[in-house]
C-alpha cells in the first residue's frame, strides 16, 4: 500500500481513524529542521460500539467489500485507511506547502470553495474570491443566497437520512510559469491523480473542463497578448496549464463529490458470509461532506504545485 | 523531465515527433525477453518548413510558451515532446500490458470509443459494446447514426478552418476485485493522472462522475446483492472501483477533450520578442482529435491497470 | 529529505532521538491490516544538556558540519536525524520483512554477527552459525574466544576514553534463486545502499569482495554441478548473487564500521562563528557500535530481501 | 525490471549488446532541448556463433543461470542486459551529467583510475591526479611503473586463458557541502549502490574503507580547522562525505572488481537439461576489465553526484 505522495516534497499518512494533533518530529526552537515533519491525531471520540454491525455486513458504495477482496481482512470499526480522518494529514501536509509557496511566490494565493450543491449552483468570480470570502459561512460558499439555501437543502436531507453531493473549485493565483511537466507528469494530470485521491469524487476538471468539449477551437483558444509588459492570455480556458506547463495565468479546476454512501435509510446488502440482508447507518455520518473537503482540495493542490516548484527549482536557468 | 510511468509496469518514452516503427530490443526468438523493450518510431514524412513561421511566434493554446518560459528553449519543428506522436509509444506499451492482463485475467478486455463530438451525442450500450462495433467506421463511434452525423460535422469545421472536442468513454472488463490501493495510489487516481496526461484533455469522470452530484445518496449507492454465487452490486454508479480499490464490476470513465488548438483561421498572438502579431495554422492539422486519441486512452488505461495487476501480485495471499 | 526505503515493502521513519516503543496504527484484532504500520519510540531519556557545549561546536566526523550547510540549521540534541537511534525503525521494520520471507520461503534465515572488531578477527564457520549462537555474549561474535578478547579490548578503550570501529558479516539462507534486477536494481547494489546508509559504515563487500581482486578467474569462478537435484554451484565467491540476481547458494557479504566519533579525548575543532577551538565528549557515548549494529545490518538485509521479493513476485511465471 | 536510475537527474537504459552510437532525439541545433536525450548504439559487430554452445549451457560466474532462474527465458547471444555493453549507456549519460556539475561548480572534476590489478598496487597522489595522466598508457593507472607491470601481467594472464581483478579508486573535487542526505540517501549510499550495480564489482569503499575498522577513532577523526577562510578537515578519513552529506573535501572511494568470468580454460558446469558438461570460452574475452571500467565508475559517480547537486538546488536556501 503507497501512503506516500509527492516526489521531492514527499507526504506520508499512517493511522485508520484519528482526531487530535501533536507535533512528534521535525521542529526544533520553533524552526523545521529540515527532518521529517511528524504531527500525530490521536482520536478521542472513537465510537466502536457504532460499527459493530457492519464488521459482519459490507456498506453499500463504501470500500468495505473492496478492501476485504484486496486484503483480506479490514478494521470495520471506522473505515480504516479509507475514513476521511486520513485526510488530516493532508491538510497538515498542505499547510507547509503553502508557506513554501509563498516563500518562493510572493504573491501566491489558494483558494478553494464549494459551487455547488445537489442542483443549487452557486454565483462566484473566481478571479477575485478571498479565503475569507469563503470561511463567512458553515457552507464554505462565497455566495451568500446560494450558501443559505445549500444550507437549508442540507439540514433537510439531513431530517430525510439521506446524503446530497456537489462540486468544489480551487483557483491558485501568483505562480510563475514553467511548473509542470510536458509528458506524464503534466500538472493538471498531477493535480488530477491528487484529487480523485480524495475519498468521494468521481471527477475533475481543469480551465473550461467537459464545456470544452462543446465549443470551437476559434473560440476555445487562448490568444496571446503584451499585458503589464508581459505575455498573458486574453482569456483562460486552459485553467493556466498548456502542454502540461503552468503559463503563468490562474490556474483552476473542479472536482465532483458524489453524495457520502452512509445514509440512515434502509439498504439492500449482503453479509461477509454472503447472505442477503438489510442495513442502514448509525452513529455519526456526514450528509454532505463538501463544506469539509474544501480544505483538502486546497491542501492537495498545494501539495502539488509545491512538489512541481522544488522541481523547477532543481532545473531552473541559474541567473533567472 | 519526468518520461516514466508506472511502478511495475515501466513505459519510459523518447523523442520529438516520429513516425515509423521497428523492434531495437527486448525480443529474442519471438519472445520478450524481460529487458527493455525498445520500439523506435522514426518520422519520415516531418515538414520542419511548416513549421518555420512559428519559430519566432506562441501559438495560441499550444504549449509553446509555456514550455519555453520552463526550459528556455524549444524545438520549434513539430511540437516536440508535447506532440501527439509522443503517444506512439504509450500506445506500444498498451498493446503488451492488455496481454499481460489477458493472461492475468481470462475474461479480461478494456474498450474505448468516442460518445460525443460537439454538440453531437452517441447512444452506446456500455456493457455490450465491443471492439469491432468501435473499428467499423472511421470516427470510432458504435453509434452508427451519430457516427455518420460526426463525421459530417468534423467535415464542415474542417472546411471551415475551424476544430471541435469531444468525449471518450472506456470500459475494462473481466478484472478481479482488489486493484488498487486505498490512499494517495487510487485506481480512479492513477487512471485520472493517465488520462490528463494524454495531450489536449481537460476532464475525467469515473462512474457516474460530475452527474453523481445531482443524485442522493439513497439513489446512488451501488447495493450488493449475490448474483451467480459472486458478490455483486445491482447497479454501477462506482464506475467499478470503490475506495481505490476495484470490486469486480466494470471499470468504466469518460475523458474530456478540447478542440484541438492548430487551426488555419487567423489567431492573435505575439511574438518571441513580445511583439503583437497574428498567426494562421499552415500544414497538417486535425479538427477532431477523438478517433485518433481512442486508442490511446484504451492504452493508458491498459498501464494503469497492468500496473496495479502486478502490484496486486505482488502482496496477494499465496493460496489464492 | 528522503526517509523512505524500498519500493514495494516501503519503510519511512522520523523523529530525531528517541526510545521507547508504541504501535500507532496498522493493527486490528491482533493482525496487520495492510495499512501503514506505524510505531513510535519516545526518548524517556534524552539529556540535552549534555549537547550543551557542541550547539556551538562543529564535533569532529559528525555530521554537524554538513547537516548546517545543507539545511541551514541542525537539532544539536542529540544527533537528530544522523543520531543512530533513527534506525530503531528499520530494525522495526525488519522484523515485519523477516516474517514476509518466512512465509515466501519457509527455509530462510538470516544471522549477522560480528567478525571482527580493531584487530582482532573472529573465526566463524558462515554455513552453520545460528542466531542463538550470536546472542549467546553481549559483542554478538559467535567465536567465544575472539568475543572475550574483543569485549576487554572495548573496555580498555572506553576506560582511554577512545573508540574502535570493525567489521560485520551477514548471511541469509533459504532464498529461491531470481532475486534481483541485471541493472541498476542489482540485489548487490540494493544491499550495498542499504548497508552504507547505516550510521558508520565505511565499506562493503559481497561473496569474496576484494579479496576476488587477488585471485585468477579460473579459481574464482564457482563452477555448477547437479547437488540433490538442483543446479548449485560448488564454490560460493559470488556470494549468492550472479548478474545482480541470486542463484539460491548463501547470500553473504561484510560491512565495514568506522570507530565512533564521539569521545571523550581532547580534539581540535571550530567553532559556528568559525574560531579555532577543543571539544571533548561528555554524556554518553559507545566506544564501539559493532554490537548494536548487528541487529541493523540484519534488518535492513531483510528490507532489501523482501522488498525484492514481492518484486519477483509481481513477475514471476504463473505456474511456478 | 527497473532500467531507471536516478531521482532528478533520470538515466534509462535498454537492449542487449551494442556497438555505435547515433543520438536520436533530444538535440536541436546543437543544444539539448530538456527532452529525454536518446543516444542508440547498434553492435556492428555480433558474433552470435561464438555463443551457440552456451545456448545449452550455462557458464561459471556467469549471470546465466541467475537470469534464467528469474526470467525462464534469456538471450544467450553475447550476455543479454548482464553484458558489460549496457554500460554505454551509463558513460554516455555520465558524460552529460559531468558538464551540468562543471556549470553548478565551476572548479568540479572527477578523476577515476586504475590502483590496483591483481597483486600489483600502484602509488599515486590522490589529490593532485588528473585525467591526462590517466589516460597516459592503456591500462589507466598513472603510476608508469605499476602501468607496466600490470600491463605484462595482464598479457602474460591473457596468454594462459585466464584472467584477473583489481581496484578502481575515484576522486570528486570541487563540490560543494550539502550533497547527499542524512538517512535511506546518504551520498555515500547512493555511490555504493551506483558501484555496485557495474558488472564484475564485489566491493565498494569511501574514505577510510575496511582500513578504518584498525584504527582508533582518536586518529580517525577528521579534525576541523580554518582554512583559506573556510572550515576545513585536517585529514580526510570520512572520504568527503560525513552523515550521509558532503562537506566539501574531496570526495574519493574505491572499488573491487573480480577476475572476469570468461577465460579459455576448461570448467564443469552443467546444462540447462541439468547434465555434468565442461565448458572452455570461444570468442572474444577480456581478461581484465579494469582499464575499461575506468570511465564506468566514473560515470556512476557523476549520474549520482548531478542527481544529488539536483536534489539540493531543490531545497537549497534561497539567497545563497
Amino acid at each position: 500500500m503507497s501512503n506516500t505522495f509527492g516526489q521531492l516534497f514527499r507526504v506520508t499518512t499512517f493511522g485508520e481513524s484519528e482526531d487530535r494533533c501533536e507535533i512528534l518530529s521535525g521542529v526544533f526552537e520553533g524552526k523545521t529542521l529540515g527532518t521529517p515533519l511528524t504531527m500525530m491525531v490521536r482520536n478521542k471520540d472513537a465510537r466502536p460500539e457504532d460499527y459493530r454491525e457492519i464488521a459482519g455486513k459490507f456498506r453499500p458504495s463504501h470500500a468495505d467489500y473492496s478492501y476485504q477482496a484486496k486484503y483480506g481482512i479490514r478494521n470495520w470499526q471506522g473505515g480504516g485507511r479509507a475514513s476521511a480522518r486520513e485526510t488530516i494529514g493532508r491538510v497538515a501536509a498542505g499547510a507547509i506547502a503553502k508557506k513554501i509557496l509563498s516563500t518562493f511566490y510572493p504573491d501566491f494565493e489558494i483558494v478553494a470553495y464549494v459551487t455547488q450543491v445537489h442542483d443549487i449552483v452557486a454565483k462566484i468570480d473566481r478571479s477575485t474570491v478571498k479565503m475569507k470570502d469563503v470561511e463567512k459561512d458553515i457552507v464554505r460558499c462565497p455566495d451568500a443566497i446560494a450558501a443559505k439555501k445549500m444550507i437549508s437543502l442540507i439540514e433537510q436531507v439531513r431530517d430525510e437520512g439521506d446524503s446530497v453531493g456537489g462540486v468544489i473549485e480551487c483557483v491558485a493565483r501568483g505562480l510563475a510559469p514553467g511548473l509542470g511537466e510536458p509528458v506524464f507528469d503534466k500538472l493538471e494530470a498531477d493535480l488530477a491523480k491528487a484529487m480523485l485521491s480524495i475519498p468521494a469524487t468521481k471527477g475533475f476538471e481543469i480551465g473550461s473542463g467537459f464545456a470544452a468539449t462543446r465549443v470551437r477551437g476559434s473560440k476555445h483558444n487562448d490568444e496571446f497578448e503584451m499585458r503589464g509588459g508581459k505575455i498573458r492570455t486574453r482569456t483562460n480556458n486552459s485553467g493556466g496549464v498548456q502542454g502540461g506547463i503552468s503559463n503563468g495565468e490562474e490556474i483552476y479546476f473542479c472536482v465532483a463529490f458524489k453524495p457520502p454512501a452512509t445514509i440512515a435509510l434502509q439498504q439492500k446488502t449482503v453479509t461477509t458470509s454472503k447472505q442477503q440482508s438489510e442495513l442502514a447507518a448509525r452513529g455519526r455520518h456526514d450528509p454532505c461532506v463538501l463544506p469539509r473537503a474544501v480544505p483538502i482540495v486546497e491542501a492537495m493542490a498545494a501539495l502539488v504545485l509545491c512538489d512541481h516548484a522544488l522541481r523547477q527549482r532543481a532545473i531552473a536557468i541559474m541567473d533567472s
